[in-house]
């Protein structure tokens, strides 16, 4: 008989970025998808949760932003096809929309959570499987369309509790941005690869600031590092009227439209895309949607290349501590605008749509930052095992407490050393312990440890007065319900 | 310059097994889980997400249980690594376990609801994406674990809208089968694969009937297509001790548990496994959970090989029309059992584990064939478009419609055809069409459409009755919000 090999082992790790959730984490952020679903279904939007799985061809080998490449996806090959994970939530739509035009109504708002994967490079805070929780307009033409999303934006976020003040929904347009880089001489496909290198450059501002963002513009940019990007070779005078396009924005929306209209003259793509802008400002206004909630911005450009008229964003006005605790913004949470061709590659008819994506786990992250999240939840009221022959009784004591609506759990573990029992009910945050020994039994009675007011008074109590144990109590076995209830409360 | 090759569209089609949910089932899907996981979480449990992609070797290359090599996972490389989606949420349990165990409880009660995927043959409601349910208890040797979840299971179900006596949950335990075999002359490793073909075909016992099985017990089967199964090869005494250990239920638990003691004579491991089921039966009766909704039942033995005591199913019991239109049970909608092995295989040391899955599709299809559920769902109220330049107007309609918690959208879609206003208004099932030209705007009112009673008469009214227009009538812009209200009361 042949030896048979020892297998070794396998590690219990998650592979390279990717984690998992637990406990608080996960009810905080359903807590968090279930809110902003209702402001969502509220607007008229309907859930779709397309298969995690697509074709890499419907996902559009393997993005559609080709300005990113290193934006992979995880592919596998099955026959002849190759299959990979949703990286986002806008491509499944597409193609779900391709696939159900007749089906579905028209205009289709529909909303979707859940997670996208990234074949990415994992870092500190980069995962490479995220939440999003997009909604989109599917087959309205009018910025009336895109007005309503940046308004629900609005709603979402106030919502989830971040107060008004604490953010900004930010409106642009990109005809705007390419009737400014006609009149700056790179209209025309030749000027495909500069119009890509200014684009990424404006959505570098606030990292690289006037300077950095002038460089790209021309010759190019050396970082820290020592790394050369080259630019997009402008002309000053190319590069001014860039750079007067990103500091547009003056104090009123009816200002900032203005001076826009300048910029532009000579371009009609850009008159028309100032014209949308001014319908989206007044929509708002009219809504009472004023400048302390969304505004319009020219700075705001939005990376990806597919968009084709509004793009948004929203960002978080408050400032955090960096983890070297020096003060920053928090930024975007939130983002998106209108892309015309996505369904067009399914069907060859162009189909108008518009949408926005709220990175959840962002969102998560500022709540926190702010302290707008108890990351501690209560845990469940456990009953001790004193006895194990008494097992049933425990039992009945929690089934008792549940139909009161009541947390609670019996001890589970090896009973034998009550001290563990105690320091399982710490580790789980319960409230309270109930303690039940054959000479309570006897009695008809129970002890009542409160855990919480227990660990106040370890803090500040001195030994003997720690001893009295006021934490500690006996009640009736009839009114353990009732008990529990006050000490919850 | 090269020609560009016009590359061909891509198809507009999910990965074949693989499908998308629209609007109401992913809110169903939705209430349900939130009601599954408030069961859950009064029992103590807590949430556990673990990420979607888990190296291959740690989910056990391929599968644990190696009687079904064929229930396949969908895997890529990754430098030296293989990565794949998890199959079910057990194998990424104990791998969870394994890694954070100093920081877990333990007892580690936890819950996890999400998709898995199957690289199996897609087939008719065959899906390679799915939904499970579970709920494990890590780390408690004692079988009141098993029995907890078996309650748990049970009031869950009742929970979801299954009511008593439309359900039973079965409990049965592998060590007595195993004495069972012990007795029969099948103990032993060269035993292997005769207790696997022996643990199969009782498993089938359902599909096959009782000759169905016997034939598997002996020298095998030849199904109706002519494929023929290799039986275990058991002599008649044998197979008899088999069939008797599967007809062994009684009419009580305990009548039962005694004639389980007597098949398992001389058995240790077979005494041991009564005693357990004699533990749980009797835990069960006294926190009230009788035969009407947990019984031992001997002929459960779920498929899967790693259980190692007790394993239970939860089946419901009313019966269904199939495909054919003949009525059938509706079968197995979660079960689960003891598994002491899985987090072993990373560190070595046996942790005793026991689970439950839901199969949340599954039970969702019940409820439908039920008739308990609600295929329609009330879409929002729409406000359509009679005048395109009052669009700032219709949106601060449902602008004060939401402020009032009403579901409320304006048509966004080409307004120039009013028919297909109303058209789509009916494909989202709207209630209530909110019409208001510059006529009605400049008198101070709006029509309101009762969409609902529109149908209504449209089904039963004459052409001339329905011209009559009962479902329009005319209120003050001011009454709005009221008349609406009133209207979806």
């Amino acid at each position: 008989m042949a030896k048979v090999k020892k297998q070794p082992r396998p590690k219990a790790e998650t592979p390279k970025g990717f984690r998992d959730y637990f406990g608080a984490e996960v009810a905080q952020r359903k807590a968090m998808l279930d809110e902003i679903s209702e402001v969502y279904q509220l607007y008229g939007f309907e859930a779709l949760e397309s298969s995690a799985v697509e074709t890499v061809e419907a996902l559009g080998k393997f993005l559609p932003d080709v300005d990113r490449p290193n934006e992979g996806v995880f592919a596998w090959q099955e026959d002849e096809d190759w299959l990979a994970l949703r990286y986002d939530l806008t491509a499944p739509l597409a193609r779900v929309y391709a696939q159900f035009r007749n089906d579905l109504p028209t205009p289709y708002r529909r909303y979707a959570m859940g997670p996208v994967w990234r074949n990415e490079k994992p870092g500190p805070g980069r995962f490479r499987q995220f939440y999003q929780c997009d909604a989109d307009t599917v087959g309205a033409p009018s910025v009336a369309a895109d007005a309503e999303i940046c308004a629900m934006l609005s709603d979402t976020l106030e919502r989830v509790g971040i107060p008004r003040g604490d953010y900004i929904v930010r409106v642009n347009n990109r005809k705007v941005l390419n009737g400014v880089l006609e009149v700056a001489g790179l209209a025309g496909a030749d000027k495909d690869t500069e119009r890509g290198i200014v684009l990424r450059a404006i959505d570098k501002l606030d990292r690289l600031g006037e300077e950095g963002v002038r460089a790209l513009l021309g010759a190019g940019r050396e970082d820290e590092s020592g790394d050369f990007t080259k630019g997009a070779g402008l002309g000053d005078a190319q590069a001014e009227i860039v750079m007067g396009f990103m500091s547009a924005k003056r104090d009123t929306g009816a200002a900032t439209v203005a001076r826009l209209n300048e910029l532009v003259t000579g371009s009609a793509i850009g008159a028309a895309g100032v014209q949308e802008l001014e319908t989206i400002a007044e929509l708002m206004a009219a809504q009472g949607y004023n400048s302390d909630r969304i505004e319009i911005d020219p700075s705001v450009v939005r990376g990806l290349g597919y968009y084709t008229g509004p793009v948004y964003e929203a960002e978080l006005t408050f400032e955090i501590k960096d983890e070297k605790g020096r003060p920053r913004q928090f930024g975007s949470v939130a983002g998106g605008g209108r892309y015309d061709d996505l369904v067009k590659r399914f069907t060859g008819q162009e189909v108008p749509a518009t949408g926005v994506s709220i990175g959840v786990d962002r969102l998560l992250a500022a709540l926190h930052a702010k302290g707008r999240m108890d990351n501690q939840t209560v845990g469940p009221v456990i009953v001790t095992v004193m006895d194990r022959d008494r097992m049933a009784e425990y039992q009945t004591i929690v089934g008792e407490l549940r139909t009161a609506g009541i947390r609670a759990e019996v001890y589970l573990g090896n009973p034998k050393n009550f001290g563990n029992q105690l320091k399982y009910a710490d580790k789980r945050n319960a409230p309270v312990a109930v303690i039940e020994g054959s000479d309570e039994a006897a009695r008809g009675v129970l002890q009542l440890k409160d855990l919480v007011l227990g660990a106040e008074i370890a803090k500040t109590a001195s030994l003997e007065e720690w001893k009295g144990q006021p934490a500690q109590r006996e009640v009736a076995r009839a009114d353990l319900v009732a008990e529990i209830k006050k000490m919850l409360a």
